[in-house]
């Protein structure tokens, strides 16, 4: 432990331990912390929170950026510590607390979290728990791997306890640029109007007087954990590479393309680092996440500049980024979701969102978080703040899951994250739809013979034709069959007919 | 006639008659006309390509700002001049066709045709025809009751026609703000910053060479037909009063509020008259259409300012509104749709938006559009904008429709146009619902306990319980049982059991 990351010496003497600075949560806060798709999330505190609920209650709200790492949410949600939880979540405990009604789950558009906070929807943080690389001489917070929804805990907070991780480069300083929103009715048009522009300052400002403990700790980011490209990740990605070509020939997007989105998770990632293997060059992204493909075109030149609100990467590509941090300094910046995401600049600079679905129907109506349309799987994270904005909203998933027995392409979604009015493009390995322009009826046609899987195409055709003909409407659907898929499911494990 | 109206004098040479204007429409083409729920349509074109239709084929696809008056959709419709209509109607006759899969519909977020247009993501206009108060010395278009998609038309069609209305007093010239977004990349922040800002011009910069034809008209719009204010949109007028004078006591809103939008038909019509009756005074508005209610306001001094697209009004408030223009031109602003429903405006104001659901569930999943999840009403409209993105957003419907044989409040909706994270607050005449912070099982019990017609109350919290004992999950559901209401609506007529 070094003083020297602290530069503002009136903050020496908040220096203690995760157990003296977990002090500061009572039972019944609401705790706000960094930390966002696993990367600079804080590690200590948390911890000794989960230690001390073994021996007095303490049950707390925790609103984070996004999903923990180093199996927090696991550690505080097996102690009991959890009684809500927003907006975001990816594990495994948790996710089965939350399924059984144990924890309250906040589903929310990333970018509203912040918003719902200034304007009261939601209670008060009252202690906001932040990983920070350093403090400066002026009472600045340099964020570590993400800023998420920090700048807003830290101007809400009434205590502030900060996390010093030194095992983070102090070089890291000048990658973050935190603009802060005006209060209405005063607010402000956010003044961006290109993904590689910085609007802001590099640090969160400090009220010193809040700032109620500060800890040191030296654990790296939990590593990202997404699988690599695969045979159908591949195909989708091929398929996208060639749709976005021809919009560039089409004359309807400029050979650079708009600024490109992509979210969490195996498919996203695989599909981004399709466009290694593309002719575009010059690209920019502007989206929530970066992760392993983003670095790798940077790398490669195809990638200019991307923007986003956190970097998840795996250990080697964390390392090759701090091993050359002026390379990735110049063309990376770090913001708060809430401009990250914001519905303003998605439509404003044209976003190519790219996200993922679990299952989408016939229609294009999307379901990205309940499986079976009951049980939550992570949550619907930025997928709304980019698809209803952007210039070309594409969904992505795999034909078919669990090896067969499940149909991505279904006659009716159980649970809709996202409906066809934001849901331009729709990406299997078999193929691609393009819905624009289209009323219900004709995305259904395009939908089942270019993305479902030939195992499924003709029940749903059939499905599709029986609903037009008995139903009706400018959504044909047939009420007492819509979920048969879904419920032969949860009898048989499959969705195929006995 | 007089050719006063038309002060650029090099056009005077195309006035003609409606039949010869029609001609400049082909077979398979794609025409933008004005109006905006019944407000600014053109009245004498359609009439005449529908004539047109019976001696030669003639199929278009049909976009407007809205909905139509003077029977112009059943007009078309019954002479089969409707291949393809765009982004929302209201007409009977033309709501069979589409749910007869006669007319393929295009149901869309209102503030996205035009960047559709734009982004050529649909076919280009080829003619506009555009409803006109005069024509200024500069080759300005002044429009007359709305603006809608007019300035897009006119900015991509080949061939304008113009309907100058010689009824429309031309003091309506200064009513309107026209501003056009920039084509991406190179797209700017919308400076308007608040609801009674003018950031345009007067008029819809014509394009001479395009100009086609003039055709003059003299029949006013057809009147507003919504229905007066009864007991039920009475008690929810009162208790988003109530409501929102709670909001400014405990400090979360200014007392003269944010600024209010107001969906179209009956009941949005019936609250905003409920506004007469609060202590709010100093309100604005930043909607999508200007009903009766918004002079009311506007004439009893609580409303400040109204920022609108159109102005669909009845006969007697239009004369008033005629008889005072310069009272009104001064608190009135119409804007093109995609500036009076833009998410970055809506985000920025924290507008509280007012929509009406056909029906919600009991997780505050909302359906304005399909009836039974199939049949189509009228369309998303704008409520998709501005739900998404208000600081506020609260959805109306009575408790019950058809005599109550159909309860609003459902086990789940069959059609999705807002998901819970676009609904902040419920109300029906029995009562209101507030659901933020809440995760989905905690806003079942509240909207059943606050929304839910006494007659159905108890079934809707039978299939509640036992949705969460046999089925759990996020948001539980019985797959099998869900739609069982509608199912037996359609066989019985009736959601009763027998
Ligand atoms: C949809 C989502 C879960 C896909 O994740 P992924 O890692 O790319 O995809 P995978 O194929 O590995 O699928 C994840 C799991 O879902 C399962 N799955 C996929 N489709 C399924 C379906 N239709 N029904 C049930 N389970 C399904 C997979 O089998 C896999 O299960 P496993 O973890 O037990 O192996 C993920 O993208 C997500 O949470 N999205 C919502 C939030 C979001 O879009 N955020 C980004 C905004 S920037
Ligand atoms: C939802 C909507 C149809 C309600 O219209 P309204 O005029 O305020 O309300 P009404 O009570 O008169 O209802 C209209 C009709 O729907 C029927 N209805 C209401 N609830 C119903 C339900 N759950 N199932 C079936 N029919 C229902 C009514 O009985 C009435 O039928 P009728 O015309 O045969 O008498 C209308 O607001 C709409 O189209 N909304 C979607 C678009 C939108 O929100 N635009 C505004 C954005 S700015």
């Amino acid at each position: 432990m070094t003083l020297d990351r602290i530069r503002h010496p009136a903050l020496h003497g908040k220096v203690m331990t995760a157990t003296d600075a977990a002090r500061f949560i009572q039972d019944g806060m609401t705790v706000g912390m960094s930390g966002f798709t696993r990367a600079g999330d804080c590690k200590a505190v948390p911890a000794a929170l989960a230690q001390r609920a073994e021996s007095e209650p303490l049950r707390i709200t925790l609103i984070t950026g996004a999903s923990l790492g180093h199996d927090t949410d696991k550690i505080l949600a097996d102690a009991d510590v959890l009684a809500r939880r927003l907006p975001f979540q990816v594990d495994r405990t948790l996710r089965r607390k939350i399924n059984a009604g144990e924890v309250m789950f906040i589903d929310q558009h990333l970018s509203e979290t912040a918003e719902q906070l200034r304007g009261h929807h939601l209670a008060p943080v009252d202690v906001a728990i932040i990983e920070a690389t350093c403090i400066t001489e002026d009472g600045g917070l340099i964020p570590t791997t993400s800023v998420g929804n920090s700048a807003q805990f830290v101007q809400q907070a009434r205590h502030i306890i900060i996390e010093i991780n030194e095992s983070v480069p102090t070089s890291f300083e000048g990658m973050h640029d935190i603009y802060n929103l005006e209060e209405r009715p005063h607010r402000q048009p956010v003044p961006l109007t290109a993904a590689d522009q910085r609007i802001g300052q590099p640090h969160i400002q400090l009220d010193l007087d809040r700032v109620a403990a500060i800890v040191f700790t030296r654990e790296p980011d939990s590593p990202s954990n997404v699988l690599p490209p695969d045979a159908e990740t591949r195909a989708i990605a091929a398929h996208i590479n060639r749709f976005l070509a021809q919009e560039v020939k089409a004359g309807r997007m400029p050979d650079t393309l708009y600024p490109l989105q992509a979210g969490i998770g195996t498919i996203a990632n695989a599909v981004l680092h399709g466009f290694e293997e593309s002719d575009f060059h010059g690209l920019t992204m502007y989206s929530e996440v970066l992760q392993d493909s983003a670095i790798a075109l940077l790398d490669s030149g195809k990638l200019a500049f991307a923007s986003a609100a956190s970097m998840t990467l795996s250990g080697d590509v964390y390392q090759r980024v701090i091993d050359n941090m002026e390379f990735y300094k110049s063309r990376i910046a770090l913001r708060p979701q809430e401009i990250s995401n914001l519905p303003e600049i998605v439509r404003r600079l044209g976003i190519i969102a790219l996200n993922t679905a679990l299952e989408f129907d016939i229609y294009g109506n999307v379901n990205s978080t309940h499986v079976n349309g009951t049980h939550m799987m992570n949550g619907i994270g930025g997928s709304g703040d980019f698809a209803r904005n952007a210039h070309l909203s594409i969904f992505v998933s795999k034909s078919i899951a669990k090896h067969g027995d499940i149909s991505s392409v279904v006659p009716m979604v159980p649970h809709m994250d996202h409906n066809e009015h934001d849901v331009d493009i729709l990406v299997t390995e078999i193929g691609l739809a393009d819905l624009r322009g289209l009323a219900p009826r004709e995305r259904a046609i395009r939908i089942i013979d270019n993305c479902a899987h030939p195992d499924y195409r003709e029940e749903l055709r059939d499905y599709f034709n029986r609903a037009c003909q008995y139903a009706g409407g400018q959504t044909p659907h047939l009420l007492d069959e819509a979920f048969s898929w879904h419920t032969r499911y949860l009898k048989t494990q499959s969705m195929k007919p006995a």
